[in-house]
């Protein structure tokens, strides 16, 4: 088994090194090659995605990234910045489906900025499909605007799309994953408003009929995002499209207050995915090794599960992880008073003791 | 001065009835004239926003609209539902700015799901634009999926766009909504993907430069949802697009937990304004006497002060919906122990009198 190791830019080097840590730990022969991603990419080899790094990407069977993107890089075009390097992964490798798990640890309830009863045991998983909707659709630019009462000003526009197959696959995923749970889905749409999601929710509906045994229900975005707010643990399983899905999915990992724990998975087809902590590359904090490496570690654990069939390591990572949590090991993101304040490293440490 | 005022379904006639009641009490000479809209406009002729009710909000100084929807309308074909009659005032209208203030009262702070902290005394403006983007922009529908690996398909489509001059407008508005509170401004896109939001970043740094009182920062719209959650007083204005405006002022009115509350006014370009509170229709609990008509009579506030020119008797309708809070009154939806539970003609009595 062989596992693209893409630490990217910010804290990315980091917390993978220690997610790389508890992997050598777990006693299996994966073959790891790391490779320069994002900034790191471009300062390497002028490019946020080099042609080497896709390459090793493409012929592993799983990815573990870190996050890209530092201040250096803010002014490059747009082509050139980090974040273009995590798009063209999702797209080339065929990463469609996006899972994102927003759980809190009852351990950590005082980190939310709700209060503990509407967050508490929060555990919600948010699928967003990855590799369509406006984030890809054609058309896009800038051009003259052709009618209404603008007509031959610039005009910037994209084009949102959703094809029946594509709305079928992640529907099939969104409902398999709500039958190994608690057997709800909510599908969120804006079909009110935008024929793309109309469609969208004729198809799910649609695909439902194979799904007996898991109650569907049709949320509006808007309404959505308010409930999210007002009682997220009525919410088993969301899914939706790209757009909704990066809104969405990062405001459900806000609720937690501690998304400095989030894992999440980006799988094509087959089960081949791309891992990556739901947080960001956070350049301000960046070697002072005090970054939480948790979301990192966790998600090595889901590529373990999703990936390479390795159910028992992955649980086994999670206990770990549950086991640090419960000694009170807190990195500064999540530190509270009655915790023991420790650094990147030392939370790694612990992890792997706790294996 | 004539004023349509369009109640609609639900909960809609009686929050409706309220505000008349507070405007009649004003002894300002305004002549008011009732329409059916939405699911009642279909009930009456046929059309959720029947041809004389349309006329009615065009001829008029100002609309005040109660909301619009009810079960029995779910099932009608989309061009037919109840919520296409806001669409079509919007448009016909030329309403293109939404301002969408969310405040959440100190005498309400436990209302909200979030910690007091966090919460209490939060004063943010929301500017939507709301004629623009992928709420109307062609072409749309649902066609045969030209090139890609679902070619051939059908695929549902829509067209994201904004014009420079559209841009213009909105962001100017915004600037100038800055100034007359803290002067800071947030524009909110997704520039990292979007061309329409690149292009919608680059005219708002432009129109800026005529602002240089205001300070101007840029956030994606994740981002945003995320920060609307962690630190909602950090804002002071937000402006963004139609789509990502509909989704954050809902998350932002829902921090506040008093939906009830929270008045809007879409704009046109000579200060012409549709009116309505922020919250639905909820069918649920119309008839029942117990809805809070607060937003509506804080939305005939608005209207008095951006579209009638009367600052002063705003200000008098605001100073009585805090007179009515302090005293204790509240309506089911902001209840809690110690305060008194009042039905909507109650309320609106209240308000009356404080008048
Ligand atoms: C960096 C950006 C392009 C990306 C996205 O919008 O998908 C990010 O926000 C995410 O959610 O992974
Ligand atoms: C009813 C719907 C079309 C509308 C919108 O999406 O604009 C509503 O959600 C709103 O925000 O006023």
């Amino acid at each position: 088994m062989k596992i693209a190791i893409l630490p990217g830019d910010g804290i990315g080097p980091e917390i993978v090194a220690q997610a790389v840590k508890v992997l050598h730990v777990l006693g299996e022969s994966f073959e790891l090659e790391t490779a320069p991603v994002g900034g790191a990419g471009y300062a390497a080899h002028g490019h946020p995605l080099p042609e080497a790094t896709l390459a090793l990407a493409k012929a592993a069977d799983a990815v573990l990234f870190g996050a890209v993107g530092d201040y250096k890089y803010d002014n490059l075009e747009r082509q050139f910045r980090p974040e273009q390097a995590i798009l063209g992964l999702r797209k080339n490798l065929g990463l469609f489906a996006n899972l994102r798990p927003a759980i809190l640890y009852p351990e950590l309830a005082g980190a939310s900025t709700l209060k503990p009863e509407v967050v508490s045991g929060l555990d919600i998983l948010i699928i967003r499909e990855l590799t369509g909707d406006i984030y890809f659709g054609q058309p896009r630019g800038v051009r003259e605007c052709p009618d209404g009462p603008f007509k031959g000003q610039r005009e910037g526009f994209d084009t949102m799309r959703y094809a029946e197959g594509e709305i079928r696959r992640i529907a099939h995923v969104a409902f398999q994953a709500a039958q190994k749970r608690d057997k709800r889905l909510t599908s969120v749409d804006k079909a009110n408003v935008l024929e793309t999601f109309q469609f969208w929710k004729d198809i799910v509906t649609d695909v439902h009929k194979e799904y007996p045994d898991v109650a569907l229900d049709h949320m509006y975005v808007d309404n959505a995002a308010m409930q999210l707010v007002r009682a997220p643990k009525k919410f088993d399983v969301m899914v939706t499209g790209n757009m909704f899905g990066d809104i969405l999915s990062d405001a459900a990992a806000m609720l937690t207050g501690s998304i400095g724990m989030l894992p999440s998975a980006s799988l094509d087809a087959n089960n081949k995915g791309l891992y990556e902590p739901s947080h960001g590359s956070a350049p301000d904090i960046a070697g002072k090794g005090i970054a939480n490496p948790l979301a990192t570690i966790l998600s090595a654990a889901m590529m373990l599960r999703y990936s390479l069939n390795r159910e028992e390591q992955a649980n086994r990572i999670e206990g770990a992880v549950k086991q640090v949590l419960a000694q009170g090991l807190r990195t500064a993101d999540i530190h509270e008073a009655g915790t023991t304040l420790v650094g990147t490293e030392a939370m790694g440490d612990a992890v792997v003791k706790a294996l």
